[in-house]
């Protein structure tokens, strides 16, 4: 693993580093927030998984986590959101291929030499950072944004007792249902339908339900509305009775001013369940 | 004057807006933030003026400045930090040209043409934003970064009783003895010193002084301190016996990162001068 930047922020440090990921079989990119106390000994993590077109850097300069991460003691990491090179399968549509991994494993080609996004952040990083920083892997959580937002919700039920809570701004919320998600996850995992539906937050809600606090927040002027279907998930988490916070906010867009204004109760949430 | 965008932020609008400047002989790009309370009347304002290579949208999206300036029910105005465009003169040094106009207003050809950033920012803007927006530009205080630093400091130095307060960071405080500052400011105005001495931080300080609060963030790992010249600024404070809080950051660097650890800082403190 190669230390690309370290940066103070707010007490703590924010860094870049890069390594050589086997799930994904190239280079790959991820920042990490350590806050003062990780100087001292292990903190509680929290994930944020970014959406369509992002990298590393979208969240980790605009999300303005920072701050909240460090009054709460815990570490922030932000995964890349697709495998990339010059080697790795793209297309001119910005929703697939680089920067558009939807967290899935890839099963069909050309996609599956390298898009293995959920095995890269369900367990190769995971074994990485606990490796390299002072993280307590027993105190995990999870958040993202948009195709993040999807990834949290499906990461956070798929692998049940592995994260304390989980939350999501604007997330692509019924894969099996829309333009972002049908033909992505069809193209990645074939047409079965059954290795789909493990990628799709309201089938998962609705089905297996996740054990602990869950915080929705979704814009009103959200210019993707249709393509999140956060109606679908609302309705999956009231028919399941699941636990859950579902917020739609007057007036806020799709865009990171509409993450930051609402980030630290999202942090708050977490860190609440991380420190329990 | 026309609406680029305008995206919810903490309550309050995020907007960035294009318009024909006459100082500037072209168009230019500028955001503001207004907070909730600008739809019952007008609110104070916070100019944040920005560093070399940056525009109207860095410090709007990476500062952070927007959740303090909500909680304190005040604006801020991005302007962008030269003239631009395929008709304005650039240079191949970042330090010079497009994106690096110093706040000054150019005699020299070829840039006398075009590149009026002093009355860009003390003239033509506030008349614009005072007759668009609900400001009360009876309370105005006035921060940057870096060249904005510098900006921000000779601007409230330069013109006495317009703002309240006055903050930098990681400002260029001595431009007429460093690498950011002669080439440039000679350029732009002339081998004569006289011109130049009106747009160095620290010369100012000495000679004139700032009637209100002053605050200085600087990070002691900034990869600029050679061209900074914080020192000189510091020993200005201390032999004008001007009030003053002059803080060395340790550890931090010269990014964004170091800008939004300390913004609620500098909010909280402008915020005081502007609604005493």
């Amino acid at each position: 693993m190669e230390t690309v930047s370290e940066t103070a922020s707010f007490g703590g440090v924010q860094g870049v580093y890069r390594h050589r990921s086997s799930a994904c079989a190239c280079d790959m990119t991820f920042a990490v927030f350590l806050p003062e106390e990780a100087r001292s000994g292990p903190v509680p993590v929290l994930w944020f998984l970014s959406g369509l077109t992002c990298t590393h850097e979208n969240a980790m300069t605009k999300a303005g986590a920072q701050a909240a991460a460090a009054e709460a003691g815990i570490a922030l990491i932000f995964p890349d959101t697709s495998p990339r090179g010059e080697d790795v399968p793209n297309d001119d549509d910005f929703a697939m291929g680089q920067g558009a991994g939807f967290y899935v494993d890839a099963t069909q080609g050309p996609w599956s030499e390298h898009f293995k996004m959920w095995s890269y952040v369900a367990d190769e990083l995971p074994e990485l950072v606990a490796q390299h920083f002072p993280l307590d892997m027993e105190r995990q959580a999870i958040t993202g944004h948009s195709m993040g937002g999807h990834g949290a919700l499906t990461l956070a039920m798929g692998l049940p007792g592995r994260f304390r809570s989980v939350s999501a701004f604007a997330p692509m919320a019924n894969t099996l249902d829309s333009d972002w998600g049908v033909p992505q996850l069809t193209a990645y995992l074939g047409a079965d339908e059954a290795a789909r539906r493990r990628h799709d937050a309201s089938v998962l809600v609705e089905e297996r339900g996740f054990d602990g606090p869950m915080l929705i927040d979704q814009g009103t002027e959200d210019q993707f509305l249709d393509k999140l279907k956060p109606e679908a998930l609302a309705a999956a988490i009231a028919r399941r009775r699941q636990p859950a916070t579902f917020r739609m906010q007057k007036g806020y867009d799709h865009s990171y001013f509409f993450v930051s204004s609402f980030i630290d109760d999202h942090v708050a949430m977490h860190a609440e369940a991380l420190w329990a």
